[in-house]
C-alpha cells in the first residue's frame, strides 16, 4: 500500500465532505408564504454558523491528518480501516451539522438531541483520530524518524484535550444547545490560531 | 495510459460515492407532524445501520482495488472499461443502500425486493472485480512480478467467495430483508479482519 | 501551468459528474400512493438506461480526455479555457441526463425537447473537445513528437465523427426521443470495443 | 506539509463546487401545472446564465490558485488556514449562484437582496485570495524566486481590481440585479481573454 494514494482518498472524501456543508445553506426561495429573502436569510442564521465552524472542524482535522501521515514511514491495512472510521465519521460531519442547524433555535429536548447528535459525531472523529495516533507511536518503525519524548507528549495531550472537548461540548448540549456549539467553535478558534503560530 | 491517471479518477470516484451514503442520513427536521427528533432518529435506524455498512463495503473494496492495481506494470484499454464496469455499480451503491434502507422494516415483497436490488449492486460489484482479476491473471506480463501458484489461487478463492456471498444474500433477501443485510455486514467485518492480520 | 495539476483538477470534475448520475436512480419510496416499489422500478427504466448510457459517454470522454493530454509536452492558458468549457459541458450531462429520462416515456414535443437538449450538450462536448484537438495540431511544439500524418487524420475523422452523430441525434430527437438516446448507446458501445480492440 | 498535498485538496474542493453548480439546472421535469418543458428551460434562464457565469469565476480562481501556488517554494500553517478561508468562500459560490438565480426576475428588494449576497460571497473570495498574495510577498523566501517589481506591482493591481470590481457589482444590486450579474460576466470575459493572450 502505498502512503500517496491512501492520502488521495482521505483527500477526496475531506474535500467532498467539506463541500458538501454547502447544501445546507440554501433557503427556500420566492414563493408564497416563504416570506422576503432578507427574512429567510436571517431566520436561517444557524446554518450560516455552523457552516463556518464544521468547514473549519473538517478543515482543521485535514491540517492534522496530513501533519500525522507525512511523519509516516510504512502503512499497513489497521492504518486503513482506522482511516476507514476516521471518514466514516468526517462523512457524517454534513448530517450533523444541519440537523443541528435545523433544530437550534427550537429550543428543549430537540435541540438537546440535535446538538449532542453533533457533540457525538465530533468525539467519534477524535477517537478515531486518536486511535490512528495510538498506532503510530506503538512502533518506531512507522514513522521515519523517532518522536522526541517531550513533542510526542504534547501531541498526545492536545489529542486528548480535542476528545475531552467535544465530551464537556456533549454534556453542554444537554443544558444549551448554542453554548455547546459555541464551546466548538472555540476550540476551533484555539486550533487556527495555535497551529498558525505553531 | 499511465496507471497513476487511473488511480487518481478511480479515487475520486470511490471518495464521492462513499460521501455521498451520507445524504441518506437526514431526517426530516422540525415540522407538524414530523415527531420529536429522538423519534425520527430512532424510527431512521435502518440508515444508520445501511450507512455503516456500505461505508465499510465501499471501503474495502478500495482497498482490495488499490492491492489489486498496485502490481499492474501495464494497463490498456480493456482494463480501462473493465474499470469503469467496477465504478457504474460503486456508484449505485449509495442508491441501492438508500432503497434497502428506506424499505427494510416494511416487511413485505417491498423490503424483499429492496434487499434483492441491493445485493444484486454489490454483485455486479464483485463480478467486475472479478473479471479485472481475470484480466490480470491471463498474462503475466500484465504484472510486475508473477504471483506465486498459491496466492494466486487464495486470491481467486476469496473473490470468488464475495461474488458468492452476495448470492446468497440475493437468495436470503427474498426471506428476510434484514437477515440479509446483517449476512453482508457479517461479510464486511471479516473482511475488515482477515485483512487487518493479513 | 503543471500539466499534472490540469489532469488532476479534470479528474475530479469527472469523477464528481460521473457520481452525481446515480442521484436521478433514486425511487419515490415508500408512501401512499406510491405503488409497490417492483412497480416504481419498472416504471423508472429511463432513469436506468439513461444512467448506463450517460456513464460510458462520460467515461469514454475521460479515456479519450486521458490520450490526448498525455501527448502534450507543453500548456498554455488558451488550454486551460478549452478545458474549462469542456468541463462545463461535463457537468451539465447529470442534468441532460435526468431531464431526459423523465420526459424519454411521457411522448410529444416535451419528449423531443428533453432528447434535444441531452444531444445538445454532448453536441457541446464534442465541440469542446475538438476545439481541444485542433489546439494541439496548430504546433507541434504542443507535443511531445508530432503525430504521423495518418494518424492525424484518423484522429480528426474520429473526432468529426462523433460531433456529427450527436448532431444526427438531435435531429433524431424531433423525431423519436428513445430512437435518439438508442444512437447514443450504440455509439458509446463502438467506442468502447474500439478502443479496447485498439 | 508538502504543497502537493495542499494543491490536491484544495483542487478536490474546486472540483466538487464547480460540479455542485449543475445541481440547480434542473426544472421541475413532468406534473400537472409544471408547463412543458420548453415552457420550464425558457422560464429557467437565470440558472443557465448564472450557471456559466459562476462556471467561469470558480475556474478563473482555480486557474489563479495555481499559478500563485505554482511559484511558492514553502508552506505553513498560516498560508493553510488562508486557504481554507478562500475555500470556505468558493464552496459557498453555488449557493449564491441559485439563491441569486432564483430571485433574479423577481424584481424588487429581493433581488437586489440576493445579487448583493452573490456579490458578497465573490469579494469574500476576492479578499482571500488578496490575503494568500500579500503572504507570499511577505517575503521573499516563500517564492522560488523573487517576483520582480513590475510584475509584483501588475499582480497586485490585477487582484485589487477583481476585489474593486465585486464591490462596485454588491453596489450596482442595490439598483439591478441584473446589471450586477452582468459586470460579473463582463469581467469573467476580461479575464478569461486576458490570461489566453497573457
Amino acid at each position: 500500500m502505498e502512503k500517496a494514494r491512501l492520502e488521495a482518498f482521505s483527500d477526496g472524501v475531506f474535500a467532498v465532505a467539506i463541500t458538501l456543508l454547502a447544501l445546507d445553506l440554501a433557503v427556500a426561495g420566492p414563493g408564497p408564504g416563504n416570506g422576503s429573502l432578507a427574512h429567510q436569510l436571517h431566520h436561517h442564521w444557524p446554518a450560516y454558523a455552523a457552516y463556518v465552524v464544521s468547514f473549519f472542524v473538517i478543515g482543521i482535522t485535514w491540517v492534522n491528518h496530513h501533519a500525522l501521515f507525512k511523519g509516516f514511514a510504512v502503512t499497513d491495512r489497521a492504518l486503513l480501516f482506522l482511516n476507514l472510521t476516521l471518514l466514516l465519521f468526517i462523512v457524517a460531519i454534513p448530517f450533523g451539522t444541519s440537523t443541528m442547524a435545523a433544530y437550534l433555535t427550537e429550543g428543549g429536548t430537540d435541540s438537546h438531541v440535535a446538538a449532542a447528535l453533533y457533540g457525538l459525531i465530533l468525539e467519534g472523529m477524535a477517537l478515531s483520530f486518536g486511535a490512528i495516533f495510538v498506532w503510530s507511536i506503538r512502533s518506531d518503525e512507522r514513522r521515519h524518524q523517532p518522536l522526541p519524548a517531550g513533542s510526542a507528549r504534547g501531541a498526545l495531550v492536545r489529542f486528548s484535550m480535542g476528545a475531552l472537548v467535544y465530551l464537556v461540548a456533549i454534556a453542554l448540549a444537554l443544558v444549551s444547545a448554542p453554548a455547546s456549539l459555541a464551546l466548538i467553535a472555540l476550540v476551533a478558534v484555539y486550533y487556527v490560531f495555535e497551529q498558525t503560530s505553531g
